[in-house]
């Protein structure tokens, strides 16, 4: 079976699993912190659970680098998996939280081979394979907005909860042009919402995304046409060290991109 | 047929007309600002069209104050109207857009009677009517969420999209506190989340809210249980004057908005 498709059983499977106990007791009960430093939550568990026992039903064994696991040592590849991403979310019951699954050959961001974000609230499914563009339930998603909005007229999804007075202070002037700002709570489905049109970009200068957060929906970013930068405008490209957090600007273009950094002071 | 009614077969009527076109070519075009100042598209007219149809089919004939048509007198109390809340969210084809529908006797808030908003994204209907309890679905909503969370526990809804100078540097010892700060787009539906038990407050400092965002949703918050201030701490009760722009926190009890109130240094 191609590793596209485990990884879609997988997130099926985690689906099937959650489906009824997002906002309910069950969901919230705490079993102490994750590897990734957040509270794991029961949902958090039983959706990992899901998705090694579909991996392993198939004995495809890659070293597994999970928000809540850590590190399980395998043969060959590395699965990157936030099983529920948005658990504060699926917690409440707000129908907004996704499971995101990337495999990658080697140790870095640009070895991602596969990657599937399904979003759980409305089952779409969203998937990608290096060089062969990005789907959301087999329809290719392709980069067809124009670009040349306005910060003003752009959507954009950023993250700004927790942020320190720094780099607070820094946005401010970026935040008083925007007029449609969002945060919907989960930042690997906001990410396919950037990739499927619906945002022009999506921020978050907090450096606190984690490589679980962000290895599979970065490759349906990319494979849509949109780029994924870095603060000081590099193509974002990391390791899969499990402590080191990100900021990012995805955007579906290299001029929507500029608009932005260039009204941010923090920008190198 | 009782206005309650009423309202939800017109917002039923407006899921029918626009289900199909959110997202597309038609539901963007543009035809010039409405009576509340922002650009009406073709979505907001079908869906206003879908209303006045629906309310004069049954010859119920109140003053009508709308997004996009303004005043169009009637005979007695008066129907507050945003057949589409969220346009910017619909034009995308976002799934968080709503109807929005109160019903008053007179003319000022505290006056409500009715009300229903509809999401149009997912169906679901919330509704309203004074004295009488919030319902979705016709499940009553009930303030059963615990209070007490601290400012990191909440998940609160706010729109800082276009927010002035002066404004943001108010927020910036809250925002830094929030750990769970959400945005969707569409303020009536928002507020619904809050009468869910979704969220636990929704604020908006920007003084740009107008009665039609608000009416709806008013009643649904009070009636299952929340209030919703002013930055001054009063209760807020307008009347329906279509140039009164409004700043709000709307929570689930007493003790979140004081919790929020000490954070902000432009509350008086």
């Amino acid at each position: 079976m191609a590793v596209l498709d485990i990884l879609k059983e997988s997130a099926s499977e985690v689906l099937k699993q959650t489906n009824q106990i997002a906002g309910s007791k069950e969901a919230c009960t705490e079993f102490g912190r994750g590897a990734g430093g957040d509270i794991s939550t029961g949902l958090d568990l039983i959706a990992e659970k899901a998705v090694l026992d579909t991996i392993e039903k198939y004995h495809f064994r890659p070293t597994v680098i999970g928000e809540e696991c850590g590190l399980i040592k395998g043969d060959s590849g590395y699965l990157i998996m936030d099983a529920i991403d948005g658990t504060t979310n699926a917690m409440r019951g707000i129908p907004f939280y996704c499971c995101s699954l990337a495999f990658a050959t080697d140790y870095k961001m640009s070895s991602i081979t596969d990657a599937v974000v399904m979003d759980l609230g409305t089952g779409d499914i969203y998937s990608s394979s290096k060089g062969k563009g990005s789907f959301m339930n087999g329809e290719r998603l392709e980069n067809t907005r124009k670009s040349g909005d306005t910060l003003q007229n752009m959507v954009v999804g950023m993250n700004i909860s927790g942020v320190s007075h720094e780099v607070f202070s820094s946005l401010s002037y970026l935040l008083t042009k925007f007029k449609h700002a969002r945060h919907f709570g989960a930042n690997a489905l906001e990410l396919c919402y950037l990739a499927r049109g619906f945002l022009d970009a999506c921020l978050d200068f907090r450096n606190k995304i984690r490589i679980t957060d962000m290895a599979a929906a970065y490759l349906v970013v990319n494979e849509s046409g949109g780029k994924v930068y870095t603060m000081n405008g590099k193509i974002l490209d990391n390791d899969f060290e499990q402590n080191t957090t990100l900021s990012f600007i995805a955007v579906r273009d290299y001029e929507t991109y500029t608009r932005i950094a260039s009204e941010v002071p923090v920008f190198k």
